[in-house]
């Protein structure tokens, strides 16, 4: 089917169980669709844009209030929002890192952290994880140490994931923080797994940066997100404009300098505001949400030969599981390769998980009903049944 | 009415004839509409995303295809999507400008364009308008001389509205390119005024970098847009990362450093999409859309007293016009003060101009059908004559 000439209809999450690990946590709620609907049109919320000109200033629909709403939900002192968390990074690495200096990246961090440094030519300096894929205190502290022998200087900002995209393992962001301001380092905190999915208080982990992303978690169009910073950061990372035309003398009023004026113009701001109680609602609930993920976890572990490779008992609901002694086996022989896992989830109504994939993959079981964990749990299961597997 | 408990129905377009300036050419097409109803979920055009895993590779939706024929459209070697306009300055800025560096801006430019080399620590300088609010290739030249004189070398950029925001007028953006690359100045066409309204060919126009804007003139939802640029620039705009992990030695394959490796997952790229084929096929009528603001300017420059201040004939649908000698005078004595006018085109179900605003302001009649322009026109006669203003 499709929905206009050169684009097909999507229809996943309308027909099937999505696992995928990026996807679940930036399915619009009910609010959101009707809200883009309505608010679609390209720049849409600036009807009542009035002095000082800002997005953060516009009262109707309700962004102001939305702004202070948000900081305050995530124990910081100002937000605005980004178009993606990338995007975040980039600002407070453009704040605060120049060319040649050192950053620390946990190194299990997202691309993307890399990348905002990069483009600042600074130097990216990693944390190591251990043998278990933590980022820890201890290592932070030697990390640190390094990096002064190294370049005579402290490095300018840190970069710590709470949860990382690639285990989904929770991360010791208290700790490391502690570590980092004694060293009087700036912490960037990436919540793009956490703001949305679980409380997160920035005051009580006790960073510098909160950097969330509205379509990967907090049911919002992309790209979408949010940077929040205590009233200390605040200056610096939202520093108002000082640029004046050398002929003309112009001026730009309190613009800022690192999201170049004003950022979602449009749906995304939006939808973010449309699902906003929602999500504050349901992060309320993620033991829930923890509980389904284990039934599916426990269904997989049951099958002989099946590794999960998040930490145990899991702590988040996007988990990597290593089957390559378990659905790999079965791939060897069957006519349809590494694709019969895929496709035999397919036929069941389950989607999401990379097709071909039966060595080392991820999935993520955020946004389910307890029912649909049971079916998916029962899926595994009897896809290794009746391809000759063992349950334990 | 309610589109949910924390967010007004936005009902503009579908009740009123719109006039805003910056709102017009962003209105989505039935078709982005559409599309952005199924595609409007977070990361929502990656359930096909494989190897290499960038946004412009992706097949289904047909985004890789999308990339070729935007870039060709243009008349340019490649083309990127970006979160707005401002980020594709951001972009190039952050490519060729370093701390220090001198860039040549048009006085008349948007105050995003000074941010953007503000964020590099640029400094700006600025081409002046001529008395009748042009930007020329003669003031460029002298101007380019100034730059050498006072930093000892030439501006490491160009920036060039072809139709500037203040006054809606163009400017000779061939004359400036041929100018700037005697100097071997890169140059920005900034089109968010263009690209989307009226056929724009940068191999033409002789310029290093195109800029639109998904959001202001492509019907596309916010923040939406393109850069483009020639083969020869593209390795430097689109440079891919060179970042390895120093510990982990992790690697991040092609993804581009300037664009944080994706821009648009969703909806925006979805409705921008969408809406291309009708965009392309409007830029060939933009005579029609000429002919009815010249409606509206004929109408508005038959009261006594009232001034158009942009160029004249008007090139451009988006008009700023001076009312002081008209309007305002009524404004000085009447109940309403400066709101009579707004007030008395809203009964008449026309909006988009500040509310308040009698002395200059703008309006831009894009996307009216010939019938809307004459009550438009119709309307602003009557609400002239009803005050007792003089129509010559």
């Amino acid at each position: 089917m499709k929905c206009c000439d050169n684009i097909d209809a999507r229809m996943v999450d309308e027909t099937s169980i999505n696992l995928d690990p990026i996807q679940v946590g930036g399915r619009l709620t009910l609010e959101a669709m009707k809200a883009m609907i309505c608010w679609g049109d390209g720049y849409s919320v600036c009807d009542n844009c009035r002095k000082p000109f800002r997005l953060d200033y516009i009262e109707n629909p309700p962004l102001k209030d939305f702004h202070v709403d948000v900081a305050e939900w995530l124990g910081m002192a100002q937000a605005r929002t980004v178009p993606g968390a990338r995007r975040g990074f980039q600002q407070v690495a453009g704040t605060y890192v120049e060319k040649g200096d050192p950053v620390l990246i946990g190194a299990l961090a997202h691309y993307t952290s890399y990348l905002s440094v990069e483009l600042q030519k600074g130097i990216v300096r990693e944390i190591p994880k251990t043998a278990d894929n933590h980022i820890t205190a201890e290592d932070t502290a030697n990390r640190i140490e390094d990096v002064v022998r190294e370049f005579g200087t402290t490095p300018k900002l840190l970069y710590i994931d709470h949860v990382d995209y690639q285990f989904g393992n929770m991360h010791d962001v208290k700790g490391i923080a502690k570590v980092a301001h004694q060293y009087d380092i700036p912490v960037l905190y990436n919540g793009v797994y956490t703001v949305g999915i679980m409380p997160v208080n920035g005051r009580e982990l006790g960073v510098d940066f909160i950097v969330g992303s509205g379509h990967k978690s907090m049911a919002a169009p992309a790209p979408s997100g949010f940077l929040a910073t205590t009233e200390e950061r605040a200056d610096e990372v939202f520093r108002t404009t000082q640029m004046e035309g050398d002929l003309t003398g112009r001026k730009f009023g309190i613009k800022e300098v690192g999201i170049l004026g004003c950022s979602l113009m449009g749906a995304p701001i939006v939808g973010l505001l449309a699902s906003f109680p929602k999500v504050k609602a349901r992060v309320e609930h993620f033991d829930e949400e923890l509980a389904n993920s284990k039934i599916v976890v426990e269904a997989l572990r049951s099958i002989e030969g099946t590794k999960i490779l998040s930490e145990y008992p899991r702590k988040h609901t996007l988990t990597r599981v290593d089957t390559t002694g378990s659905f790999d086996l079965i791939a060897q022989t069957h006519k349809k390769r590494g694709f019969f896992l895929s496709s035999a989830l397919g036929k069941k109504g389950i989607t999401g998980i990379i097709p071909g994939a039966t060595k080392v993959w991820k999935f993520n079981t955020y946004g389910m009903t307890r029912k649909q964990a049971e079916y998916v749990a029962d899926a595994y299961l009897e896809i290794a049944e009746t391809n000759g597997l063992t349950i334990n």
